[in-house]
Order: structure tokens, then C-alpha cells, then sequence
């Protein structure tokens, strides 16, 4: 198995992936595909930025959508258990030779950015402001009822590195895809928060960010999206899916914002608490891996992503091929 | 509009579709894809065929599989309203020249085959041996739930004739695709009981039966039958969706039996008893015309098909090129 | 068995039920219940009255609210296939003694007004204006996602007499409510469109209306109804359910409208072209009748209902006591 | 806030709840319905007892159903993160003067049994036998199909006791009722695994097991599990549902097993991970609470649960009184 031993005592504690920043090059048209069409709801907007939460989230914000010249992804952001895990984060950086850059970040307390390995912006906090629960709130819900960022996936220039490095600090592997050939990782899911991903990895020039994914109630949640947006004007934005994921067996959309940022619709994973779950392998070549029913993605799924804000990616190091969509 | 006036006052009234004999090359093979997998009831079996009934049906059956050295579809079974219209009918028939043969067949009363005038084998019948109600027998329920048969879908050499003849004996038109070119027909849907078909038309070599289509509870059931599917040894066997039709509304899945033949899995359409319900017009070149999430269906669904027993199919006349997935 | 044969051949032949006018006392607070709650859309509107159609009907109406003093319900209305239709209806109801008023109608073409011999109101049209599709424009649906209306329900003083009158002209029984003791009708389904009714009897002081129900795509949506109904004012509203009907197998709701006006949410019933369809018969004392699931309906379900406008009701003449919870 | 601050640094570390052995009279009986009609997968049998997992479980056991004379409920089972735990676990309980007894337990390594100060029998262990994982075996899947434990409620002669020592290891209230009046807690929700809670409390004769959930896809799961029920001979053991809960949000469904062991049909609560999620406050006399939709809960629900092996219960301390249907 090239994938290491779970790391259960890790320096410091990882509640969650919590949130994002993205960079759009059109505000309004960027709130209409997010607000309007995908249901996130609004909890603060001026002219530059706008911020977002899903239904049950309490937390302030899960995305942040910032006006810009480029289409940009900037640090994704991850939700530390306690203070002391901050300094303790802080420290592990630091001993990395890691940048470490406090920043002032609105609705959060005290929040560090720094880089993993590769160059990935990540950002650390423990509180963001706390608003009151809408999830009851059912004349709310519009679009697909979104309601939590469930994972970031990201373009990995060595998957194998990026799965050693996260797995040191805590994020726990429940699949993952292997190169045959070379015993290489190809692709890894890692979670921290008890489902199948807080964070995966996919071989590909890199850094670069893949997707954004929204936890939806069921499966029909995603077919009234893909209705709505079939009608709405947005039936080029459909990108992948809908269908049922070999890895990790949820079910799935794959759509594009309008700068091409990419969101992934998904529900029904499976619980992944207990420290002694065996991770699940898949071979790369297995046309059931991306999509349980056997259909391929598309090219654009293996090569398109968001570029780090301020990182140029590098290329994949491993040259194995996945099965591509004629 | 290319289409006729629909004919409410028909020469004999046909109720709606009812059954369709396939031959099979494998009866075992077959009764594992229609009963284990699909959820058909069979209502009587030996060691020459299968017939099988949908949970909502008190029909003896929808689908008859006969053993055979080649795979072949047999007559289109249509149910009469009364033993007068099927007298009407043959007599409508004889006076078009069609041949008129009346056939003993197991479960029915007197009934007759004809053909169409493309050489499509027909059937007629009024009565055929009625079963208890099963649908409130939850415990039956299997696969994905097949409530009863929906419609037909034929491959025609030349859909203008097609739906002028369907049209004379009551078939009326809801959807149909022109092509704007040629001011022909590509495609059309019509109907006797009430939803948007009971008998559709494709252009392609025919005639040929393109698929048999069956009415589900919910679009869930459609994907509860993809992860069967998948994880039973028949996911080669699934050949288009699962989606959302732009033509008809409905969610649809088009899968191949052991032999090829195409069944549809079909949900979500619309009322038409209305007299003056006006047809829908789709253009040829409109990608949402097949999905309307945009996808295009594979070159298999426009080119493969069932022949019918006993009548070699001819080219279409109309060369008009529908969107093909790559 | 206490249902009569089926008249095959009717002397005027009725397509669907189509429409009801309901008199309610505040127009605003009724369109914030049939429109920004249940989802159907404005199809005309004025200081008193509104008219509303769902999302699949290209008729004009299918509910027209009227300001009125007191909550009443008018004429039943009914599409009839025929110009000659009207004339033959018109000879019919006038034989029988029956009063015929023709009635000015807005969005209607030649409509008369009559009454059953219990004295329920009913109106005939053949035309109604006819409008654009809207069920492929997503980014209206609304609350229930209400496709089309239903069936009506009525109180009847003899459910006896009353389905004799209507099998006369043509509605077929799919099932019905046995009173074992007196071998009385109790309730009856009944049907001209191929749904398991368009018109149903229960047994009461009558005529009036019990319900008016509307169909929706799948049970979810009655969930979703629910949700909301729960968090925006209107839970005191929710009169009974969700459940399986015993009797037609659908998934139901019911609801009352700000005047008491009950309607009811209904999906999932079967298919009953078949002229030899066989009536299902349930026993008044069985459980399972109303509720599949076992749970009876309350007391305002068997005592309430809509007095029609103009017709004192009287009570019924079986005494005979369904099932009714504590 | 009646409630107490979480404890974020807990004596021991556990994961989740893992188990319950119940006590059953008729094996065969207990079989037909957890197995044949619940769905959930046997993993060890024999004349004395059943071993059970649900869909998406990789430990040996959820449910032990053991043939005995009385109906019962044996220790609730607890899985601890670490080995370690397990040692800080038996000093916690035996420094509280609370028993401890190791115990051997078939397909678990070292487990001890111990009480809560109420005399609630509980069990911990670090290991269970691993299984293959079937969640990807549709062909499995039947009934409800379970995916996973996800809570117990007891009943809790004093739960404002109960919430103080749960909260002591580690447990997270999410939810709580209080009596308005005395201003004690009347139940209350507590985690550990992130969801809405492992183990709930609600004001009554106690210690008593009120009911073991099991976690379900979609609320469609749920309606068909009670078609099924409804229609195999086990509709009387329907006792309340389906709704949706106020307090969790979760779509539930209440059903007895031949014992009366209640058992919960429960999905779509929230993600609970954030050490500084706000527990949301209901009023007893709050309608929504017990059912968002209104429908209050039956008068066995309030008052009927199972005796713990070995335990007397004493009378709830509070008296004040939820609303309860008539
Ligand atoms: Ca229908
Ligand atoms: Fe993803
Ligand atoms: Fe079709
Ligand atoms: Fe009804
Ligand atoms: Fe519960």
C-alpha cells in the first residue's frame, strides 16, 4: 500500500475545511450563478466582495467571491479546534520553513496564511463570526439547497508528497487511486471532519485548485439543479455528471462558475470516524473509479483548474494516463 | 407546421400500447436481465418463453421473450377498445391492402397481425386474461420498480409517412422535430392514452424497433437501477443517461438487453387528453432537443436498433444529421 | 358487487374535470397561500377575483379565486371533447330535467352551467384560451411544484345515486367503499381521463366539496411542501397526512386554504385506460383503506367541507361510521 | 442556558456509539424484521444469537439480537479512539466508584461493562472484527437499506444529571428541551461523532432504552419502507411518522420490533463538528419541536421503552408535560 500509516496524534488539530476566496471578474455575474442559481445565501456584500454560507452553516462564510482582474483561487481556508492549535500550527510552519503571515481577516479572529510544499496558499483560524441558523428557514432554500462545503480537491504536481504532507498533519486517507505500473498515487481523498474529504489530491500540473464542493440533501436536489440551470441560461456550465462516484460513492454534478471555477454538487458519502477504517484502493485504469456507472469525464475535468493566486504551477510528475471521454 | 390535423374521430379506437414479443438468443440470460435485475413479474414461463407484467398491470403481459436463433422484435401489440373496433380494424386494414392474419395468441382473445405501411409488424387485439392487482404488494418490488409499459420507438424510413399514417388511425402528435432544412420530419410523438407517446418515430433505416419503454415511479428509482446495474455485472449494458429529456419533459435511461435490444426507462412526462393540445416543435439542430441538460446521445442510439422478424429495413430517405456525442 | 357496468359509450363525452371557482374572503391572504406557498402561477388577475393554472396546463385556469362575503365553492367544471359534446350534454341534463344555463365565462368559448341531481353545481365548456408551455421554465416552480389539477372530491348524500348519475355519462369506477352491513356505497373513485378520478363520492351531508387536489411530481415534493408550510405560518394549515392512500395508491397531503377551502397534494396513482379495468372494492372497517399505513384521518377530514354557493346540503342517508382517530 | 460548557479535553476519547445487544424472544421472529424487512446484513449467527451491520458499517456489529425470556436491552456499546483511552476509560469509571468488569466480547478485542451514575449499563472497546465493505453491493441493499447506527435515546429519570456527566466525557449537547417553568432540562442531544448526537435524553421512568436509529439515505427510503411494512404484516408495528423533527431537522420514523424495541428510521441532520456550535434551545410546549410539521407524538411514544438487563428504573424527578396526541 504506498499510502502511509494514518497520523492520529497530529501536531495540531484540523476541525474542517472552512472556506475559500476566489477571484471573478464579474461580481454581478458571479452572484447570480452563486446566489441566484446555486442558492448560497448572501451574509455581507460591498462593491469588491461578497460572502457566502450554505443553509446549515453558522460559520460566516464558506466562499468568498473577490473582484479581480484574473480568475484566481486564493487560500483555502481550514478551521483549527482551539487557540492553542493556532500557535501550534504556527510553529509547525515555521519549522517547515513555511511562510507564516498573519493576516487580518474579516469575520474571523486571529488567521495565519502559509504554503504547503507545493506552494498551495492555506489559511488557519479558529473563530469566525457565528450567525444565526437558517436551516429550518425553508423559504430560503432556492437553487440546489446547498447546505455545507463538503471538500476542495486539488491539481497535485506529485500526489505522492501531497498525501505525506497532509497526512502529517492529520488528514486521514479513505481512497485513494494507484498507478499500476509505477506503484505511484494517482489520486488521494483525505478527511479530517469524519466523511470521505476534507481535501483530495488528482495528479496534474499543480498546484492548482480542481474544485469546490457543496453538500446537497439528495440526489433529486441535483436534478432540480440541473433543470433549473438547463432553463436559466446556464446549460454551458454543466461540465460532468450527474452520476455516482466509484471513489467514495457519492453522487455528483460538476458544474462552472463564469470564470470557469469549478464547483462539485455532491451528497450521500459514507461516515468515516473511526481511526482504524481501511482505506479503499482503486486502480487507475478501473472504469468505475471516476464514475460508477462507467462514464468517462470529460477532458476538461483532467486538465482545467483554478491557478493559485501568486503560484505557477508545475507540471505532474507522474505521466500515467486516466481513461478521457472521447 | 409539418404535421396533420390530429383525426378525433378515428376508423377504431385504439386504447393504447400493450405488449411486444422479443426474440432472444438466451432465455436464461434474458429472464436475468428483466426479472432479476429490471423487476418484471413473470406471469407464465416454459422452456420457449417468458412472459412478464409490470407491477401497475393487470394485463397479462407488456414483454413476451421467445427463444430464438436471432434476435428479432415481433409484432407491436395495441389494445382495442371494443370487439367492434377490432372489426373496424381489420376491415381498415384490408382496405389499405394490408395484410390482415388472425393469429391464436396464448392470454388473448381473438386478435389479428398486420402491418404498417412501412412493413412495422402490428397487432390487435380487445381482451387479454386479466391478473390480480400486485401493485400494492410492496414486497414484489425489484430493480427498478417497472410500473407498467410506456411507449414504443421505432426507427422510420420516412417519419412524414409514418405519422400520416398513425395519424389517420388516432395517433396524435405532441412533440415532433423538423428539419428546418428540408421542412421534413425527424422525429415524432404520438399518443392514444393520455401521455406525450404511446409510439414515437426516429428517422434512421427502418423499420426497425429503436426501443420499449417503460414508466417508473421517480427519477431516484432510475438511479437506484444504475448502482444495480453497476455493481451486478451490467454496466456495459447501460447505453444512454440518465437524464432529462428536452422532447416529452421526462427523466429518462436507455440500457440494451443481452441481445441488444433497447429498453428505456422512462418517468416524469405530461398530460395530453386535451383534444386541442397544441404540439411542441423542437428543431433538429437544437442540443437540447435529446437532453435537455445538453448532452448528445451516443452514435448507438441513432444507428442500432432491433429488426422486426421477417422485414428487411431500407435507408431513411431524409439524410439530416442529428448532434452525435463525439 | 353494488357499482354498476361502466357505460362504455356515454351521451356526451367529458375529456377531464378541468376547473373550480372557490369564493374566499380575502384575496391577498388566499394568493399568499395558492401562489407564493403552493407554487401555481397567475394567469389573470384583478381587485376580485384571480385565476391560477399549474405548471403543465396550457388552459387558462384550473382555479379561480373570487372575493366573496362567505367561503363558498361554484361550479364544477368540465372539459368536453366536442363542440357537438356541448350540444348533446346540453340535450341531456335539459331531459333530465335538469336547469341549463349558458354562462358567459372569461377565457372560455360556450359554457353552460347545471347541477347533478343532488344539486351540485357544474359547468361544461369545450375551449378554454389556450397559453404557452411553461413546465420546461424551471425558474418558476414553486412551493409544491403543482403540475396540473387532479381530481375533485365531494360529499354526497347517497354515494349510491350519485355514482349511478355519473356513470350515465361516461365517469368509470376504479374504486370504492363498501358499507358491508347495508351493502351501500360508502365512497367511490371515478374517472374520465385515465387517472384513478377525476370525480370522487364520500359519503356526508351534501353536495359540498371536500377537496380539490393538484399533482406533483413525487412524494418529496410533499415533504418539501411541508417543510415550508411548517416555517412560514402556515403548520396550523396541515390537516392530514403525509401518507399512502390505501384506495389509489397515491402519495397524499391535505391541506386547508385560509377559507377552510380543503386541497389536497396527490401523486403517484396508476394508469386506468383500460375499458375492463377491474373497480378495486375495500371494506369501510379496513384500516388500511384510507391510510395504508394505518393511521386514520381525523374528524375534521369526514365533517368538514366547502358548501356549494346557492345549495343548502342534507345529510346523508347511510349512517354507517368510517374509521376516525382519537 | 441551563446547559453546560462542552468539554473539549475529555477524560478518554470516544469516537462514537457503536452498539446495543437487545434481548429478544422469538429469534426467527426478530430476524424477519431486522433482516427481511429492515435490510440490515446478518455477519455471525446461530441458535442463540444474531449479529447484524448495517450497509456502510466495517465493524462486526450494530445490533446483537440475543434469544431470552424477557425483552431487554444489554449495555449500549462505545468506541474508543485508542487503546490508551480504553485504560484512562476504567480509571475514570472506577475514580467515579462506578463498576468496572472486563468482559469478553465475541469479534471485539478487550471491553469492559460499566454504569452511568443512573445505572445505564455501557460498554467500551478500542477494536471490532473489520468486514469487506459492502456499500457498493447494490444488490444488498433491501428494505429500508440502513447505512449505519447513528444514535440511542434513553429515557433519563433526571436528564439535567445526564447531561452533566455525559458532558463530563466528552458529549456535545446540539439540542436541548427545557421546562420553562422550573427551568430543568427536559431532553436533551449530545455527540461525539459529529452529527446531531450519538445519545439523547428525554425526561421519564429511567434509565430505560427509549430507541436505537439507524441512519437511511432519503426520506424516499423511509416511504418505502413503510409501503413494505404496510403490506408484509407488520403495519401495527408502525408508531409514529413519518415527520420531520423540530429538533434536529432530521426526517425521522418510529417503528417496534416484535419486543416493542423501538427503533428510529432517521436521515438528514446536520455536521456538528465545530467545537463552538451553539446548541439551539426549544420550549417543551413548543408544537414544532417533537414534529416540525405540527403532529405531536403519541402517548406509547412518551411512555414506553425498554428495560435495561438488571436495572429498575425509578420515576422521572421532573414532572412538567410535553404535548401528547389525544
Ligand atoms: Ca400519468
Ligand atoms: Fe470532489
Ligand atoms: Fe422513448
Ligand atoms: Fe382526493
Ligand atoms: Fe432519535
Amino acid at each position: 500500500m504506498p499510502i502511509p500509516a494514518p497520523n492520529l496524534y497530529p501536531p495540531f488539530n484540523i476541525v474542517r475545511l472552512s472556506h475559500v476566496e476566489l477571484i471573478v471578474t464579474d461580481l454581478a455575474k458571479s452572484r447570480a450563478f452563486y446566489v441566484d442559481m446555486l442558492g448560497l445565501q448572501v451574509t455581507d456584500e460591498d462593491s469588491e466582495a461578497i460572502y457566502l454560507r450554505a443553509m446549515e452553516e453558522r460559520g460566516h462564510h464558506c466562499i468568498v467571491l473577490r473582484k479581480g482582474t484574473e480568475p484566481r483561487a486564493r487560500d483555502l481556508g481550514f478551521k483549527l479546534f482551539d487557540d492553542d492549535d493556532l500557535d501550534k500550527a504556527e510553529a509547525f510552519f515555521r519549522a517547515k520553513g513555511l511562510p507564516v503571515d498573519w493576516v487580518d481577516r474579516p469575520f474571523q479572529s486571529r488567521s495565519f496564511r502559509t504554503r504547503d510544499p507545493h506552494g498551495t496558499p492555506l489559511e488557519f483560524y479558529v473563530k469566525m463570526d457565528r450567525l444565526p441558523p437558517i436551516h429550518q428557514q425553508y423559504a430560503l432554500y432556492r437553487g440546489v439547497k446547498p447546505l455545507r462545503i463538503d471538500h476542495f480537491n486539488c491539481f497535485s504536481p506529485n500526489v505522492d508528497e501531497s498525501v505525506a504532507f497532509y497526512n502529517e498533519i492529520g488528514f486521514r486517507v479513505t481512497e485513494y487511486t494507484e498507478d499500476e505500473e509505477s506503484g505511484h498515487l494517482w489520486a488521494a481523498w483525505t478527511h479530517r471532519k469524519g466523511g470521505v474529504h476534507d481535501m483530495a489530491f488528482t495528479n496534474g500540473t499543480g498546484p492548482r485548485l480542481h474544485h469546490t464542493a457543496f453538500w446537497v440533501p439528495t440526489p433529486l436536489n441535483i436534478i432540480d439543479l440541473l433543470d433549473l440551470m438547463s432553463t436559466t441560461g446556464w446549460v454551458d456550465n454543466i461540465e460532468r455528471g450527474p452520476g455516482r462516484h466509484g471513489i467514495s460513492n457519492a453522487f455528483f454534478l460538476y458544474i462552472r462558475d463564469p470564470d470557469g471555477h469549478r464547483i462539485e454538487i455532491y451528497c450521500s458519502d459514507y461516515q468515516t470516524v473511526d481511526p482504524d477504517l481501511e482505506p479503499i484502493k482503486w486502480d487507475l485504469k478501473d472504469p468505475q473509479r471516476q464514475t460508477l456507472w462507467g462514464a468517462p469525464a470529460p477532458k476538461s475535468w483532467f486538465e482545467e483548474g483554478s491557478l493559485f493566486e501568486g503560484q505557477e504551477p508545475v507540471p505532474a510528475q507522474l505521466k500515467a494516463q486516466p481513461i478521457i471521454a472521447p
